[in-house]
């Protein structure tokens, strides 16, 4: 695909995505982490305006000077903004006027690209349609979140996207690897993020990592041996959170009537155990691992052994922080806030999910969030 | 005019007042206190379901289960209810089933209605009357804030509803009543709040009361004596809230390079100082009040003089707080919690606003809220 | 008593209450409500410098000057002071230099009385006198919850102070007092604090008023009929406190494999049905009052019908918020800042406690606390 | 020295450091992350009970059953304990009871460790040696936080302790190592913890390291460029840390009439520039390497090069978070507990610093703590 065609593609998968909403449900916030879907379509359409058109196209008029204030997520650089917690308290701009919005800035983003913008500004674009793509996965989980989270459990349609049965069919198997040094981080010359470099080696013992990962049924298991009642496999963190929030399954997971249901994305649903697990903490991943006598792998024992399993519908918790790799180097100006900012306090998440737009993950890609967050179409992967 | 027609106008006159609202206004809660206008125009409907229809119409099937727990303002006796945090997390029912769910509900009223529901029902009708008038006053303030706090300041309408001239010119005269005993609280044979009653006799040294409110220029004057800066005019608490909200000026006001302007519900516009202040929280009123060497009248003071002043645009803090009259007795179920249990922490309005319905308010009539508030219509009368 | 005498009398007794502590309990902070024992020694002392000896007597050297920050309590006037949370987390000045500090400041108040300070003046070290004797009532209930809320439940002393038999034995009799204009407030020439003033007329209803307080035992009826789980005789604010905190008791109760114990000033005893109820909120004073069919008087009721009845030994919720009586007048200067600026938000109680100095309170004498408290002696006489 | 000297040493090393404080001083807890000195006492105390004499001395009597509620400090294994934030709101046991305690304990452990415990039972006393250490320095740290955040700044003894000037004589210089396969973790057969196991191999790229930790004015340089009012050095989370709590300096630096002084342990003084920067977060650490160019080491490049360098009178932050090593095992029981359940959400710090105890620190020894903490001796070594 040319440029151009993929600009047209990522843009149009965005409003897809949000085809089946009322125009209600673009609108809400319900906790901090879930941005109302009208901000996500006006926040990626900001940020052709912010990175490109503005900086790099002479005599460009933005489409109104109140959208910066209102679309910045949290580029310091580029200057204030609506602080997050606000962003579903706001009903204008209105879902119209935001996709008026798209359309004006589409309009002098393709002029610019059907131009030839030079390969420096090329990059800058492949990192935009790389950012939106981000957004369509967010944009997925925060519709899952607000309608989930509705006392009516409204379905976002019936294309059944999130439920997704374990290649395994059940079973435990494990992949061998063995000890020795291993090259980790992104090579090729294709796009990849900067936290995916540089390129290095890292040493690692032999290890063993499950070859699918787990399911509801198996996880089940866990939940009926009081896995939520007993701290001793739980982080300190983990165990007050556990009692603090009063949890007692993943999230999505209702138990009624004496049997468990499943909110997805198609509305509520008996649990089937045979599909994988989803909408698990960081915290449960590890309780659930120590209580099979197992543990999760570090990033690069995931990444050394990738091309060995099937993955790609669960964001998979590993046991290392998000950290920089030897040699990380943040880029100038308001595209270096991108990545090296978040570089503390999260752990990271290998793989892809469900909802990650085809082509953008790849096996040096790095996801990561907060211990505690579960919104995501997160799973667990053991190893020992 | 009959019942009957009371019904359709009250009905109307709350859907009117949505008229203009896109349908992204409809859903917001920016502040705990500020409920979506969805949320008001389904609440008011549940209303006639939860106390008219469902008890008192046999056989009458209720629009959809669900909603009791959606639209279930505060009544233990009624069940379970979405935290009230929680009302602009929820995109659904939509805005097109909130006008469908009130159109069902008005046709079974207007046919009970019709059908003549007797004496005793027909109380509980004019209770729901009054009380979805209650509702129309909080659209219009809630709409305000929703619309007012947003960084692109949009109009409700070109309405000039909340901008009012002083009828006083100005003036600073006070009225004079002598002491006595006077009659206080609701005498007749209309509708009245279980709160306006039993009419009692209160004793009321002399007093001097302003014949009109407080203008936006007069208060200005206390501004830039510095009033927000010392604490000498404030209660222990009043001063907190300043310094932890660094309050500097009543809601609503901007100094925009130099010059004070007013979000008004026709958009932002230069403040006109010959208009009514508005806006101000207990705090202020009674600091404002200390600072001209006066004081607040007690809501005792304000009915015994209310025919020797004009009143109704602005709801008048008074040195009240908010607590039973001499016999005062609740209703039994459900009703009984309307008002007395509100009866502790708030302080008594008195009048009547821009935003009240016509007809709605008398001069016996007790408006609260917490001293702290101040997205109502409140304006300040000082006594001496 | 001369002043001389008043004032070492007074002194003299502040540190009484103290004499049976250990070091280590002159320090701790268990709630913002509650200063350290020691902070209250200091600070009654700092009072004295900087209301009579810094401004009224020259050549006066204080003590300190580090120690008008630590000490100052609230007043704006003085400057600077540590925050009220941080009392507790200050382990200097130590014990023994705050006892130094208070003979240093008796020396010098000693010498100014004996020279005859003059009238006003004079007036300013009675106000002195019955500030500290205020601190003295906190120092009591300051010290049960520190001793009451440490997991050993360490005696104060063996005198037994706080547990006082009803002098109704468990009657439930009601005094009637007929309606009319009554007369409240202050009479007479000796010492009264500001909001006591100025006297003036109230109008009553008829009322009848219970001759005596409820007892352990008629609360306990309360708590046995599932008083603490219905929320129809609760407050929507005082349902939420229940909720929230988990109350089930008064403050001090503890029921212990089956039987209720009442922590006391002597230690944990088990809980005497026949003594006064006390360490009571606001909240539930009305929750038992309308379980009762019954009400709080109101703080006029009360004082027009004190003449009538036995009290205190418990301080009596009532029914009034506190507000400013007709023709209050705070002082000038930092003394104005006593009581007027807390009149809001705060209940009004009337009587005294065991913990009370003798001959500091009186018929007309307004206590006020915000109505969720309950470390004070704080009980209830019902009304009707 | 024999295991019966090392007790005695180190059980008398404790009391030493307390032996300068004032009774006052033992019962603070100004932050939750500061336990009373008396606290401290009595925890390793209580640790002797619960782990060597209550399950391995059979008819050993616990001196005072409550004490195993008042001391545990997070053993969820041993049961209900006081909660964290209210160590400093317990009075009692007062000072001499925690000494006489104290001897109690010191007498049965002298006794048993006299008769000859056994392989097993000396390996658990001497980890509890180890752990008594570990709190000597945070007695040394809590205590420096309560006297150095009291007004007065009193001085904790006129030992000049934690003020160092650099070996460096404010060189850059750093060392180099080369590429390579380096062995990490303890060897030997003398004590470590958990945390330091088990020994594995970590491919290290080749870097840099300074030769000495960063200094008091190499640390004003950052701050008087601006340091803490531009974004750009620091992470998003460090940045809210900043802006939130309105950080410009590190703890314990106050600028007093332009000058900027330090409180030490011996007092206030003037800063001198030539000593170690102390009291520093990560978040702090984080920005000025970034400032310079540099960054931190990771624990792994610390260990590898800790014998060309000096270290030990500062914590270093290393760019490194707190996770399990490559075969890391619990051990069974309460004593699992120690260290592997804070396995999240830390960052590890390496080398010792002033306050910790002779020879208990060593090359493979892993400190921790949460990103935002500066209450130890924490600094700086960068890295490129």
């Amino acid at each position: 695909m040319t440029l151009l065609e993929q600009y047209r593609a990522v843009r149009k998968a965005s409003e897809a995505i949000c085809q089946p909403l009322q125009k209600e449900d673009y609108v809400v916030q319900p906790i901090v982490d879930v941005s109302p879907p009208k901000w996500h379509l006006g926040h990626t359409t900001w940020f052709w305006e912010a990175f490109v058109l503005i900086p790099h196209h002479p005599g460009y008029k933005p489409c109104n000077p109140d959208y910066n204030y209102v679309f910045n997520s949290y580029y310091e650089t580029i200057g204030a903004r609506v602080v997050r917690t606000d962003r579903g308290n706001l009903s204008r701009p209105s879902v119209d006027e935001i996709y008026s919005y798209r359309q004006y800035v589409d309009e002098a983003m393709l002029r610019l690209i059907a131009d030839g913008p030079g390969e420096q500004l090329e990059q800058i674009i492949v990192l935009g349609l790389n950012h939106e793509q981000q957004h369509q996965e967010l944009l997925f989980t925060d519709i899952k979140y607000i309608l989930g989270h509705n006392p009516l459990f409204p379905a976002w349609s019936d294309r059944d996207i999130d439920v997704v049965p374990s290649a395994g069919a059940g079973s435990n198997g494990f992949v061998s690897v063995p000890a020795g040094l291993y090259e980790i981080g992104y090579e090729g010359d294709g796009f990849c993020f900067d936290n995916e470099l540089s390129r290095h080696k890292v040493y690692l013992e032999g290890f063993q990592v499950a070859a699918t990962p787990v399911t509801n049924e198996e996880y089940l298991e866990f939940i009926e041996a009081g896995g939520y009642q007993n701290f001793v496999w739980w982080h300190a963190e983990g165990w007050d959170w556990v009692k603090k929030n009063a949890i007692s399954s993943p999230m999505y997971w209702h138990l009624i009537d004496g049997r468990w249901h499943q909110y997805t994305m198609a509305g509520l649903r008996p649990l089937d155990g045979k599909q994988l697990l989803s909408h698990i903490s960081y915290y449960e991943a590890v309780a659930y691992a120590a209580w099979k006598g197992c543990r999760l792998p570090t990033e690069f024992e995931w990444e050394a052994s990738a091309g060995k399993f099937g993955w790609g519908q669960r964001w998979e918790w590993t046991e290392s922080a998000y950290l920089p790799y030897p040699g990380f180097k943040k880029a100038e100006g308001a595209i270096g806030e991108y990545n090296g900012k978040f570089m503390v306090s999260q752990m990271v998440l290998r793989g892809a999910s469900v909802a990650t737009p085809a082509g953008h993950s790849r096996k040096s890609y790095r996801n990561f969030f907060q211990p505690y967050l579960r919104w995501q179409f997160t799973g667990i992967r053991i190893a020992k």
